[in-house]
């Protein structure tokens, strides 16, 4: 139990699509393009832009590829109550869309209203089945994460995804790396009891 | 011990100004005007709004009266990113401004370029002298704030200003609040060990 630390990276605003909404936003057959490779194999940020139209405002977000089996946008509250999403989307775990909030979202070539789909992410940690077992994690639990500094903070509630196909990050929206002031400088986590 | 709870307020951007300030952004002899009562003693919203111009961006935001002996901007990391501060500006608690970064203020009169003034606010619990000597805490002391819910936490590093003139609610930003999840329904914490 002496070293549980955890590498913590920050999520901005972003999509997923599906291919039947790629196909509407882009053009059919359109492939998203790599700009770079993310931390969870497979993943990938892209030079591909939508404008997710909330109630109140617009603002342009990346698609992240690959294609899903669900259209998800992933906002943060501050994000969210710019766009107008009052009362703001429900805090989710990816992929666990029922009952969110719907948008509009515009490509290139087509738009679509999407009827849910708006999400705060709940926060949460990737992990290999390997660290899973060393930290004595199983997939689904609960576990805290401290963070030090001059806003040295613990978040309770992080919800442990633990994975085969997975590298061991924990992911956070800018609302929460601000608050613990968590900087390039500063993006080391501990996971206690 | 078994009762510690505390009522929490979120604090958007604002600043403070000094009578000089004040005579040059709205002309001699201004007197700011009392929108709302605020928590603490004394303390006011106005509709006095300024400009506040940062290295990239411009916002408006409102004056808190009465004038103080400096002028003060306080803005959320968020906030400051906007504004363009990079780095951004330090962590402080009020009235502690020396070696931040200064900004140009704009009103309907005059501006003024100040050379220091621009801090995020550090997290702080405001307390009466009453309820300092209730929960075993003295003006100057860090302590931490516990927040059930959804996005349950424990903020460290919060600065407990423990005074005659005060009333006891603990004050957060934006950033914070959303990262807690904190809203008019669950503005309570609980001061934990």
């Amino acid at each position: 139990m002496s070293n549980r630390k955890v590498a913590l990276e920050g999520s901005g605003r972003h999509c997923h699509v599906t291919r039947e909404t790629l196909d509407i936003l882009f053009g059919k057959g359109f492939e998203l393009e790599v700009k770079n490779y993310l931390s969870q194999p497979g993943q990938f940020a892209t030079p591909q832009r939508v404008t997710v139209v909330g109630p109140r405002k617009s603002v342009d977000l990346m698609i992240i590829g690959p294609c899903r089996i669900g259209d998800q946008v992933e906002l943060s509250f501050t994000d969210a109550r710019t766009l107008g999403f009052d009362p703001p989307p429900p805090i989710r775990d990816s992929g666990d869309l029922a009952g969110s909030p719907g948008c509009k979202l515009i490509g290139p070539k087509g738009e679509v209203d999407t009827k849910e789909g708006v999400i705060i992410a709940k926060r949460h940690l990737h992990m290999t089945l390997e660290d899973g077992e060393k930290f004595g994690i199983s997939d689904g639990q609960i576990v805290k994460i401290k963070v030090d500094g001059e806003r040295a903070i613990v978040f309770d509630e992080v919800l442990a995804r633990v994975k085969s196909n997975a590298a061991t990050y924990a992911h956070f929206d800018y609302d929460e790396f601000n608050a613990a002031a968590i900087s390039y400088d500063n993006c080391v986590g501990e996971i206690v009891d």
